[in-house]
């Protein structure tokens, strides 16, 4: 048991490497957009879970989790594709729920 | 609370479209790399999960990851960057690792 | 850095380790909805993130999160607490619409 | 596909609230140990994924892990079964190599 989670967690950073290094050969344009919408997506996932279940530590994320999304929605706004200025409309009305809770 | 949880869920859902249509402008030649290396990377760590915690379903899990990082491993021994390359390895040891458990 | 995150997986397990034995030591009545009810948490997560990624695995991880979604349910729909409750009916509800993607 | 992804996310919420009040019912001498070690586990596993992928915003959460881990140890050092000073352990060594990176 203990060496499949080891295995796992192992297989786990070579793949987010390799994703991670894979991705810093796209376009330039798109690069930064990526990367900081996978920030914020994991982010918001885990300011979810800690509001979810009320823990002490959700105040503090999502102080966190408001000033990833308003940079994340700054990032986006420069592009035109509809999923960017979507993903940015997403990222500022979770950064105005996320500052009342922190 | 609940408006927060919902923002940050929606935020999320709206971060990983972007990054997902993102990366689709890639180029060609990484993009299959970097979709499984991701699939690959989010699977391997929730099956560390339910082998770290002794789940009923950790069997089904290691079946399925096994699959996965042997798919994973195939993709990325087509590319010759070192990171690839690591993360082939990593990836037919982890589909060893998780054929025994299943 | 790596040995960072090395850290931090080795301290992701140890928490794991350490909150699935303290579970262990709780009431009895109330053990197998906290574990099954976790673990359907975590696979509706992922199975959520392959679906809105459109991976090519969202199928095979649907039926797998259908099956789970279900057994969580009937466990549930045992206790009368309004939280078992509301949690099974999502459970029915999420288990029929992942029914379909499968 | 999109409703397949709410329900998802409903069933993940509803999971994690009925776990959450479960685990509430828990004998009170572990209840704070529990709900530190799940927190402390998502935050971990949140650190490592942002320093693997070199992110931004790495420094940050390395910070806000290094603080929580500390509180991690301080809980479990109170209990003498294994599992909670091998987890104490871990914690403290992960806050290290946080703080060095914070």
């Amino acid at each position: 048991m203990k060496s499949c989670v080891e295995a796992c967690l192992a297989c786990y950073t070579a793949c987010l490497d390799c994703a991670t290094e894979s991705i810093k050969m796209s376009d330039e344009a798109m690069l930064n957009c990526i990367q900081t919408c996978l920030d914020c997506a994991e982010l918001c996932n885990l300011c979810a879970r800690f509001c979810a279940t009320d823990s002490d530590y959700s105040a503090k994320i999502c102080a966190m989790c408001a000033e990833l999304c308003d940079a994340c929605a700054a990032e986006c706004e420069k592009h035109d594709h509809e999923h960017c200025q979507e993903c940015a409309r997403a990222c500022r009305e979770c950064a105005e729920e996320c500052a009342v809770m922190a």
